[in-house]
């Protein structure tokens, strides 16, 4: 069996563990078109969070604590460059990290595609799944806020980890999106996919960016392969991150409904022909979609990986 | 009184303290020509090991006991590099160093001249001297040598530091000198000079590259001011460095006697008016140039002035 899943940094990259564990089971290949929406150039280091997020978690180096970086990690040249006054000084660029984020930009400099960046990054990690970014074109989230009374338009990265997300906020624009072809690999593994799950990831910030690049949208939504999401929503609360924040300025309902009718059914060319939500959400219901409700809880390993058995079992491939 | 010092990394480091130090008490500004020769790209970064060297060192943060780098170094990104397999793996990339580099890179690659870059890296260390690179051209020493048989051209660093110098050598070339033109404002600080020195710095690799800038050697040598140097050499050995290895390439006889003529007397073209040597060196004479022989330990701050005031001196400005 093969499985695709379209994911986001941290959350994702939990999700994946237990998709990976379930795989192993069941004799099954992963393949991750993971988020580039959040990817970002600072002091010359392109840095690319989601695919930095899943590939340390599933190399086993991820800070649990921190939820997204390298544990055991320094901040030296943090430091060294708040002492330069290097701007921007918000962002938490680690030691550790910034050894992976020096060997990407020399190889992208270099000329090579991210995914082929990704992959020799992969062979120190080993995370047991094949990582695809969603594309090796330029895409990047930024969102139009106010900031000080001005309206503007700022990258994500500013917009979550300098303001948290606190600023009057109007949209989401992904940069690039038009022009953005699937990355190497990843039209092939959509349509070779048994089941394309959506990963409990930020439906604005995270899947909405890797849906933004149109063919590989159409391969999703046209493909053979059914598709399952799981909700990252449980009982009108976002899982992790700030997806609250995101679904309010789009003015979707923060619960496990809204979550799934914003992703629509694919009979009238959404996106879902499942949807996983959580028990407390076992009323939810999306027209045309197939709703489950199994606990949604990420505690471990073998929960996340029950979580991936009931998503397969509700596409029929379980 | 205006004195231009032409300087390498380390040894001239330590001789620039002593000329500030004098400088200070006579009220005169020091603009130090530092040589780019060593500068090199690695991991995408601009490395500058002898700007590095003087700036750590004005700016007293210098490693005394390695004798480069910063004091206090951590060596977390040469380790996760290493890790990566990615090369080169034997030069020493610390991670306050790093930080040097990426602000660095970042300015270079925007589009600002090295001497604009490090004169916005020296407003953090305030070295109390201008800093000047030679030239803002790209200008590497490369080093045709014998490995496992085979004659190729290496670039300085690899030499130095990955083979210790310990390769058949056969001669040393300044990769961009025929296009290279001063720094802004190199020319300007010799023209302006009462007095030249030549730092006790290794002639072959760190004088001579600065000098392969044709322009910059003819105002030096066609200038008003008086040209002194100080012997690298003393009784027969280098100050520090590996500054035999190099002369014997060049077939120069490793004595303060041999340097001496290496760099010649000014009547004849050369670069010479007054040649500073140790007291252990008193008999050595070079045709056409002052010689004077004095303590040339750098054992202190205070000693090392001391040299400087006998420059000055030997050069009729002291």
């Amino acid at each position: 069996m093969r499985i695709v899943v379209l994911t986001g940094g941290i959350g994702g990259a939990r999700f994946l563990v237990g998709v990976r564990a379930h795989a192993r089971r069941i004799g099954a290949e992963v393949t991750a078109v993971v988020n580039v929406g959040d990817d970002v150039r600072m002091h010359g280091l392109q840095i690319c969070p989601d695919l930095d997020s899943v590939m340390y978690t599933l190399g086993g180096a991820a800070d649990p604590e921190r939820g997204w970086g390298r544990v055991g990690e320094s901040w030296v040249i943090k430091d060294e460059l708040a002492k330069y006054g290097a701007e921007p000084t918000w962002f938490g660029l680690g030691d550790k990290d910034t050894a992976t984020h020096l060997v990407r930009t020399t190889m992208l400099n270099a000329g090579y595609p991210l995914s082929a960046v990704t992959a020799a990054l992969c062979e120190r990690w080993q995370p047991g799944i094949t990582m695809l970014p969603a594309t090796d074109s330029r895409l990047e989230t930024h969102v139009v806020v106010d900031v000080d009374g001005e309206r503007k338009a700022i990258h994500f990265q500013e917009w979550w980890v300098r303001y948290r997300g606190d600023l009057p906020t109007h949209r989401f624009v992904f940069v690039g999106a038009d022009a953005a072809t699937p990355a190497a690999g990843v039209l092939e593994a959509i349509t070779n996919a048994d089941v394309v799950l959506v990963a409990p990831s930020n439906p604005v910030v995270s899947i909405a960016p890797i849906l933004a690049v149109q063919q590989l949208k159409e391969a999703v939504v046209d493909g053979p392969a059914p598709v399952v999401g799981v909700s990252p929503i449980i009982a009108g609360s976002p899982v992790r991150g700030m997806a609250d924040r995101c679904l309010e300025t789009l003015g979707v309902e923060i619960s496990a409904t809204g979550v799934g009718a914003l992703y629509g059914t694919r009979a009238e060319n959404g996106l879902l022909d499942g949807w996983l939500v959580d028990e407390s959400d076992a009323g939810a219901a999306v027209p045309g979609v197939k709703t489950k409700a199994v606990p949604l809880w990420m505690t471990d390993e073998d929960a996340t990986a029950a979580m991936v058995a009931a998503a397969l079992e509700l596409a029929g491939v379980g």
